[in-house]
């Protein structure tokens, strides 16, 4: 086999088979196929496209390209979540302890961020004291112990997704949904879940900006689970406005908290709530409405905040921290972000926020960067807020006192205010089922 | 400006403008944008096409990459040829000092082949003395001292066609129209010629095997002409059968003087004469008509014979080949290939044929190579012509023994017998006027 007649029947609309894939994934991997020919390849794929079969086989020939994470020492079904990302996104801090207050096993690894804030190993390394490397055996043992465990990845994931991404990143190969979905879901069949709950999140402060996108990226992946052996669903949620009030590090630990507590912004708990309702529902114990019921009550009971509580404590963290936010690190900067005329807040341009939240401090410029645990941006108003000339719109929080005015630039570029009330939107736009229908 | 977004921009299908183009061409020849950049904008470009403007501009640029040949210090319109090649093609030995007998200069530049025969500087180099090494001035001085010169390469013709070239030939981005035409005609713009007579051939020997494809190649390299200010037109002609009948160095020289004495294959002769009289056509003295009956009176008379003869002294040849075949080199094996059926022959494969000679040591296998210049094949026979069992069909020329078995081989899958006679088909297929009008 060789790699000039992989490019030139891709380049030629043809579909590529399992050994093709695999010995242009194998021998790139191998640096046998030279970074010209594999961009050649890519391209070619972004342009004429790969169908179902060969997208999940590129999938788990990506997964297979490394360590594989196996649960199955653990009891139950395992039921992993993953969001494409967003501004203010912390659902995960919410739902995975609901779930685990619920009984069912949350094995869950995560990322470090490169963008506006961290990842939710970032954000819970805010917490003073909590650990998030573990070995593989500890975090199994965690997950037996208390049904719950978040570390960031161990081992060697799918280690030709990396290198293909980081081709893809500078090839202009990025956008493709096959490309896309099976980048995702490499890494999510690695990690060893049996079913998954996708949160496809849609709008400028997403991935994807357009719903029909959000869609075809949805049902790609569901159909990759679907063609791999692991059930998955998934939820298509807005992503036109931040997510809850706060975009930071520490922030957002506190709004979780106060989410656990039934304290927490409307329309975070609302996404979390489903989320996790959605994960209880492939877990099986219930249907949707059984499953919605029993999140409420892990919620309103205390239950998922003491299971919080335990995971603190589990992973060396200051449980402390759940009653007195004075625990997290402070910034010396909190500046008010005032209003300068009267209205409605029309739109958020949610990229401009979470660049905001990254020039404070909150995020990684790049794999190098240092988070700023307590930076960051709390909004007091949202999109179809009415707002007068002298309100406090935001509070930003920073360490940095020279990015206060290009953080305020940015918030001035998001944040357009008309005179006129605009309708919310309603937040979870669609639901994919297991075989890729979907549910407006 | 930033190689991503030029790549990007020829990925969604858009048009690239002068500024990209040059950013992409001068950058990577400067080794500021890495191949894998490169290919994939090439394979972007391979699968959305590039516009008339763009092919221009990208041959332009090429053109520019290193030294422009400049023919002004010659007096008159420079008219320069260029074959797409094929097997037997030794058509500018013979038009060349046609077309310098009727009083148009003729500066040609010439490569070396790489393939089942040398070019015309490796052809020209089989007779004894023949000096095809020039520098610029000596060649410009040649030309305006008699008329002709034939001469290698010199100087650094478009090294940026050079250097893509090698990285589309390993990611299957060769076979497009836009990038083989801008190759092409990147050298002819930098070679200097005024005006521009293109040979195309179509057919199994041939680089454009449909006629089809052959007509799009020849509008396309017009259309570039006629958008860089070098009025060009094309000839398309058939390769589906060896040009005359000799292929090989030594051979086909030998075949050129029989042409120039009138007395070579009535085929090599018809094309030869009317792709003269396309040369002396654009120079502007005259219409068709009157060129070709200039051409055929330049034969008759001798003069293109003794301007032949003083090409072959002005660059340090011997003369006298052209009364004494016997003082080219001599291989030690001369072989008949021998019929051994009755028929007609249907057809000639003629790549096949290409390759027997390369076998018996005519051509190049690498760039490394060296060439027999006595070896070859002569072919007594060709399609359309009634054979007998015991007929010589051809002989063999090399110095390699052991090569014979195998290109007997290949002759053998080559020529097919029928037992009815087949119709020979005409050798000029089309012309394509200076502004991209075919003509059948």
């Amino acid at each position: 086999m060789r790699m000039y007649e992989i490019i030139e029947k891709k380049r030629d609309g043809l579909e590529l088979n399992l050994d093709e894939i695999e010995f242009f994934i194998t021998e790139y991997c191998n640096n046998n196929v030279p970074d010209y020919q594999a961009a050649a390849l890519l391209m070619a794929i972004f342009l004429r496209g790969m169908n179902e079969r060969e997208t999940a086989d590129l999938t788990n020939v990506m997964a297979n390209s490394g360590d594989r994470i196996n649960l199955s020492s653990i009891p139950g079904i395992k039921v992993d979540k993953h969001s494409t990302g967003g501004v203010g996104d912390k659902t995960t801090l919410i739902l995975a302890p609901i779930v685990a207050a619920c009984g069912i096993p949350v094995a869950k690894m995560s990322g470090r961020g490169l963008g506006h804030t961290g990842g939710t190993i970032d954000k819970l390394e805010s917490i003073p004291g909590f650990k998030t490397s573990l070995s593989t055996d500890q975090f199994i043992d965690n997950v037996k112990s208390i049904g719950i465990s978040i570390a960031g990845q161990t081992g060697n994931l799918a280690p030709a997704d990396k290198k293909i991404y980081a081709l893809r990143d500078v090839t202009a190969t990025v956008n493709n949904i096959s490309l896309i979905a099976s980048s995702i879901m490499s890494k999510k069949l690695a990690s060893g879940a049996d079913r998954i709950v996708l949160d496809v999140k849609t709008g400028s402060g997403a991935f994807m900006k357009t719903f029909k996108d959000s869609v075809k990226l949805a049902k790609a992946m569901v159909k990759i689970g679907h063609n791999t052996g692991r059930k998955t669903v998934a939820v298509v949620t807005d992503m036109d406005i931040p997510l809850g009030c706060a975009v930071g590090n520490s922030l957002e630990i506190i709004e979780a908290i106060d989410t656990l507590k039934n304290n927490g912004p409307l329309d975070l708990r609302d996404v979390s709530f489903e989320l996790a309702a959605r994960m209880l529902e492939l877990s099986g114990i219930g249907n949707l409405e059984e499953c919605r019921k029993k999140v409420a009550d892990a919620v309103l009971s205390g239950r998922a905040l003491s299971k919080f509580a335990e995971l603190i404590e589990n992973q060396g963290g200051n449980k402390e921290v759940i009653s007195n936010y004075a625990l997290f690190p402070q910034p010396v900067y909190k500046m008010s972000y005032i209003c300068e005329k009267p209205g409605y807040i029309h739109s958020m341009k949610t990229d401009k926020i979470g660049m905001a939240s990254l020039v404070l401090g909150a995020g990684r410029e790049t794999k190098d960067s240092k988070i700023d645990y307590s930076a960051g941006i709390m909004l007091n108003k949202k999109t179809g807020d009415r707002v007068e000339t002298g309100d406090c719109i935001a509070v930003l929080y920073t360490n940095r006192e020279e990015a206060l005015s290009q953080a305020v630039s940015l918030l001035n570029e998001a944040i357009v205010i008309s005179e006129e009330p605009h309708d919310k939107k309603p937040l979870i736009l669609a639901y994919i089922d297991s075989e890729g229908n979907i549910k407006n």
